[in-house]
């Protein structure tokens, strides 16, 4: 039997029609899914409804009524006492969660006296800034990881059943350990935040006149720096062990940073060469880290050729550039703007494999465009 | 007389033909200046000539030879002497640096007995990961901020001289004193710097299959942590008191942070009320921060409206997209690609002004391709 055929009329019950959970519904009934929907908000729900996530749970009756799936897809502070409430009122269902944080949900869990064979936690890498149905897309999780995190007593056929409505939503499935899962994300998404708040917290000291000279850098170091504080709150105190654990070190290399400057200040000229070893192997170090994250598709890094092409801004100019990319037969790998101040133009930086960057180049340039190989 | 018949014949020499110097060379001779070019290795100023970016220095003889303006792009840790020995050999030049820290070459100077009311600081806000004359670019210098820093005994024809340079090489200038582009670049560039080295280095202690979980936040965050350490050495040490000070107050509230997560790890369900509204201040300070960062174009923030588009990862795609976006007549603001791991496509998200989201959400719908607004 294969996986498409199996999930044809799952009865999958969604608890938390926000964002994620109304993407959800929406993915999953497109994939044939019988998705019904709950949530504490009866507007909520019937939002996420209208939007066609799925039938309200509340309306339904008799066997269509009994989950076959449980996807609880709460705030993370309530989702440990969702579990525990879902998992004794379908005792025969498998339960998931969708919470970034996966050891301190299984912990409370197990503190509860649930049946945890029916429970498997998981974690889609999946977001956007705006919450709430109304900013749900079914394509919300096309493409992107989804970590399943089984516990010591997940049954095989719990984790099955959460694996399979990943590939329906369109992920590809990760799994970990809940331990494994808290230090990864600790790393790659729960520090940089609190790195990328910090670095931009600074700039409310300084005059607009400074800031105005932000230029591309900060702009990418901060730019998740715009998230929701509560949200993050939530997800920062839930795995606060291992976030904890990443900023110690962080912590203590930045301080032995600034013992670096310290010295410096005292004796620029000299005096401070392990100073300045100091400062060369922290950004050598950070080469070393940057390097290790994967290209696009899950790739072994790739380094990519760059050609600059400038584009004036205005309507269509950009398009017409592209347009001759793929006329020429050329795939990008990335593509990255970049706008000067004060000037009507951008840079456009075109990733292309390197074996392609010469005949790009010759292309673009025998259609008048200004390009340069970076 | 305008700046452009000014600018006609100035002799202008260049002494370091490095990226920087040689793709001021190309900027300058193309807009009729008269460039020479000098180098520590002859074969540096050679490739710079061979470039376009000007004649040798060495080749000039009578009052050809004499500059009327002597710019210093050498690596900054040479750059006080170099403008030091400049200042002496051309006793009516005026003499400006483009190193990317302005009050340490200033007191260095202030040492020596130069005449320091011909000499001007300056430094553009442009360069690339790249280094040398190859990667020169005519067009490095277009669209970017330019600080021009005089000290307190600058004259104001030194300092008219070189804000012609910067905006004839196409620059919006920005007049500073050296301590305030110190502070300013500290915040706005080298700090930025140091946080993305110390999250990218976080990634060396993790397994392959964590680092596969990187998104798109890290890679933001990361993406200048690819810099070269010799460069970054020379430029933090040269402004090791500025940084010193922004990155300090960066350390206060990390620690902050990790007690707050160490009071969590310890009574994660209560008791640590504190504890969540410092995570909270952190991200919500962050939030603030980040708002005061300018929009493209010198303009005040401005709130876009983004809208995806699922694009399918084949050559010509993105400009089939692109080009159905110049049709509809609609100007994009911005534009950022994202590439889900696994997957055939990628999300386009183009940033338009609020107005124009529904007509082009409604232009794009209509030929076909699958679109949402953020």
């Amino acid at each position: 039997m294969s996986d498409a055929s199996r999930s044809v009329g799952l009865r999958v019950r969604i608890v938390g029609t926000g964002l994620i959970g109304a993407s959800l519904g929406l993915a999953l009934s497109r994939r044939g899914f019988q998705v019904s929907l709950a949530d504490p908000s009866p507007t909520a729900a019937a939002l996420a409804r209208d939007l066609g996530a799925g039938v309200l749970a509340a309306d339904l009756t008799g066997p269509d009524a009994t989950p076959e799936l449980v996807i609880v897809a709460t705030p993370p502070d309530v989702v440990a006492d969702v579990v525990a409430v879902e998992l004794t009122r379908w005792p025969d269902a498998v339960v998931t969660d969708l919470a970034s944080v996966k050891g301190a949900v299984l912990n409370a869990l197990q503190d509860t006296g649930a049946d945890l064979s029916r429970y498997v936690g998981s974690h889609p890498m999946a977001g956007r800034e705006k919450s709430g149905a109304i900013a749900a897309q079914v394509d919300l999780f096309e493409g992107r990881s989804w970590v399943v995190a089984p516990g010591p007593q997940s049954a095989s056929r719990a984790i099955d059943m959460v694996r399979l409505v990943a590939e329906a939503a369109g992920s590809a499935v990760v799994v970990m350990t809940p331990d494994e899962h808290d230090a990864a994300v600790a790393a790659v998404s729960h520090v940089p935040q609190i790195a990328a708040s910090l670095v931009a917290s600074r700039l409310r000291d300084l005059p607009s006149s400074a800031v105005a000279l932000s230029g591309q850098g900060i702009r990418d170091v901060t730019r998740i720096a715009a998230s929701d504080p509560g949200m993050w709150t939530q997800i920062l105190a839930g795995n606060a062990p291992a976030v904890r654990s990443v900023l110690e070190s962080l912590a203590d290399e930045l301080g032995a940073v600034l013992a670096a400057l310290r010295l410096l200040e005292l004796s620029p000229d000299g005096g401070s060469v392990g100073a300045r070893a100091v400062l060369a192997r922290t950004v050598a170090d950070g080469n070393a880290g940057h390097a290790l994250i994967p290209g696009k598709h899950g790739a072994a890094p790739t380094a990519y050729a760059t050609v600059i092409v400038a584009v004036p801004d205005e309507p269509g100019a950009l398009g017409r550039l592209l347009h001759d990319v793929g006329e020429a037969g050329i795939n990008m790998e990335d593509l990255h703007l970049e706008h000067g101040i004060g000037q009507p133009f951008g840079l456009a930086e075109l990733s292309v494999l390197p074996a392609a960057a010469q005949p790009l180049i010759t292309a673009l340039s025998s259609l008048g465009w200004p390009v340069h190989e970076s």
